[in-house]
């Protein structure tokens, strides 16, 4: 019996375009890539912005300038968007997914643009929308959020999602180098871009984390605000004084249940202690901690960015979509949760590590220690350092409301003793054992 | 429209059967369940081997003690096998799956001893054959090794898949106890059995480990041999020399690609370095860390025991084999790679440690350094620590042949000055970033 035939297009040749088309047609690996498509899979093109750019690895006949005239052919079977982007991105999804053709999408910022709209239209028109590379790069989290975890109630997602940030800050803890010059090491060796802010700011995890959100909890995937906190103002003493007290500074993105109904979504750095299982995710590795009621913690370590990494991902979502075609069905949609609301994020609850930079005379620790009573955040431990006529009072809080240590802060600022306040940065609690 | 409804027949009432039962009779995740199952479910039946023992959330009305008259009745579609053994267990997956009935099953010792005849008969049938909670726990590793990774190509695997022996070297590692006191500790605390020799001499993980070979790079299940090391020689000066050394000691399950199609399939203690994703699993928890050619490094860790957590990965495989049944789909089932062959354990190389106690006397240090090199295992660090007129030595090869470390061993036991060969223990190379 002859094996069915696939028509694959690819939209985009970068990185992980390239990578695989390289995999798809790598001989060695086709009576393995066959078998777990049930299928013959051939791509029949592979879409750029510029034709004259030489592509290592693509065949120059496949290779066309018209994303939308490829992925309208009619004998394509899947499309594979790896270009990134919204705008062309989603008339390539959509043209996509109205002719009833199943997509594949490495792209964060569409599915956290339009993800549901689009995981509606696939589902009506019997295709499939898979996205395992959006998030975490070589990490098989998506599929696993989708299918295994599909029975258990999740309280909790604490994703180690941004490769640049968590560079950068790896440096800074095992080298002491201070943000500029770990942020100019990481330019220099590609794992920073030259305008940084889309990492350091926290935009690229935010997105990460509405797409985390949508599957662990089922919020809809729409382009809603997430609180963010970027790397930026991070100094070396607060690092310091982490490793001195057990922790280390990681960037994270967080999806978080409060209450039944209510949702907490953010990006912030945080104070991870050394035996969590996230503290030992190191340089551009990615992580995601996921806390079940009934399972536990779970974590997934992995590459979160790299052209073959991630195409690994496509590749796997790639083969379920071939076979998924192959026996006429497609993946349900995930389900959208309509009884969850955004908490004020004002009302989350956390331990906050807090350092001021103070005048050293009589009496400044008791007007300090006044402030956090007044506003009901009580100290779990202080340190106090001294530096010729000034001190830095460190503190880490018990749970405290993030309004409440707003206030703290706003106050403390008003104290003619504090110099200023230095850092501010919440602390997860609990190792797993 | 009715959503379609799937009976469930359940085998075994022991920790994981019972949080199962409950969690499919939890009314607030009954929409989600149904949602995820694409239908309702419905236990008609629960068997045990005692029907005077009082199984709390199991309603009495569902016990029976006839396994096999339950799984062969004729509404039961799906049949959740979580009794362990292998004899009867075999008898009752035989028997669902000779009816078409899909079989989920917690046990390793079954896939182990007949996973592949097991899985033909499934595929025969049209029927699934799930597993995800032999390995692991919680850790939805299997699913991820049959679909996400199927286009990779995997070169090794390296698992933390035995809680007890975790919570023994951990206890060791982390507060100085001795073996004999970590392990009867771990017996009070219901972490070790009265008879630890499957923990402790390797025989469940390599049941897991043959479990993890079939799926990541495609042997056989049919109860072969695993080379096996158990962790009951260790001693205290061990551990102490690893962590000063920058190492933990963790028991592993490995499976290991030597060349194109040779495989090595070994259970033993190891020397972990602590920037390995690996040392950081502390406790009963389990861990799976892969490496991919192109992927790189993936780690997957969580709760390898414990009657929810495992009942969640229980509970994922029904929902998806739910959905399959009702899709009139089953999974494909692994594939056997006919030109794999068991390596010769000897030609193996790795790097490892050896601890020697000696005579403290001139010249001793020639005469164990000429028999290092007499058989090509040479040396990149040594420690020598002394005790009145006894001295330890303690050496990191480079790395080197199995068959070479061994053939030094027995020569350096005839050496008059050797008291006693302490350890030899493999080390895992390279941290990863």
């Amino acid at each position: 019996m002859d094996a069915p035939h696939l028509r694959v297009a690819v939209v985009g040749a970068g990185n992980v375009g390239r990578a695989l088309v390289q995999m798809l047609h790598d001989s060695e690996r086709q009576i393995a890539l066959d078998d777990a498509a049930t299928a013959t899979l051939e791509v029949v093109g592979v879409a750029v912005r510029d034709l004259s750019v030489v592509r290592p690895g693509v065949p120059a006949a496949l290779l066309t300038d018209d994303p939308l005239g490829l992925v309208t052919r009619e004998d394509v079977d899947i499309v594979v968007e790896v270009m990134g982007g919204v705008d062309l991105a989603r008339q390539v999804a959509e043209a996509t997914l109205a002719r009833g053709a199943s997509l594949v999408t490495a792209n964060k910022a569409l599915m956290a643009a339009c993800g549901t709209e689009l995981a509606r239209r696939a589902d009506e028109r019997g295709a499939d929308l898979m996205y395992e590379a959006s998030v975490g790069g070589a990490i098989p989290i998506i599929r696993a959020l989708r299918t295994s975890l599909a029975g258990e109630r999740i309280s909790r997602v604490i994703g180690i999602v941004n490769g640049t940030t968590n560079y950068v800050l790896t440096e800074m803890t095992q080298r002491g180098l201070d943000y500029e010059s770990a942020l100019a090491e990481a330019q220099v060796l590609g794992y920073a871009e030259a305008d940084p802010r889309a990492d350091v700011e926290g935009f690229d995890a935010a997105a990460k984390v509405q797409i985390l959100a949508s599957l662990a909890i089922g919020t809809a995937l729409a382009g809603e605000e997430i609180s963010r906190e970027g790397i930026s103002g991070l100094r070396s003493v607060d690092v310091d004084f982490a490793r001195r007290a057990g922790y280390v500074i990681k960037a994270l993105g967080v999806v978080e249940r409060v209450g039944e109904h209510g949702l907490s979504r953010r990006t912030h750095p945080a104070l991870v202690p050394l035996d969590h299982p996230l503290a030992s995710v190191h340089g551009a590795m990615n992580a995601v901690f996921v806390e079940g009621d009934k399972s536990g913690p779970l974590m997934w370590l992995g590459r979160g960015a790299g052209g073959e990494a991630t195409a690994t991902a496509v590749l796997g979502d790639l083969l379920h979509a071939a076979r998924n075609r192959i026996a006429g069905r497609h993946d349900q949609p995930f389900t959208v949760d309509d009884r969850l609301f955004a908490v004020d994020e004002g009302e989350v609850s956390s331990v906050f590590y807090i350092s001021l930079d103070v005048v050293d005379e009589p009496g400044v620790l008791a007007q300090v220690a006044g402030v956090f009573g007044r506003h009901d955040v009580s100290i779990q431990s202080m340190e106090q350092s001294g530096f010729a006529h000034e001190a830095r009072l460190s503190f880490v809080s018990h749970h405290a409301r993030t309004r409440d240590v707003e206030a703290t802060l706003a106050d403390l600022n008003r104290l003619s003793a504090v110099e200023r306040v230095g850092a501010c940065i919440r602390v997860v609690d609990g190792g797993s054992r």
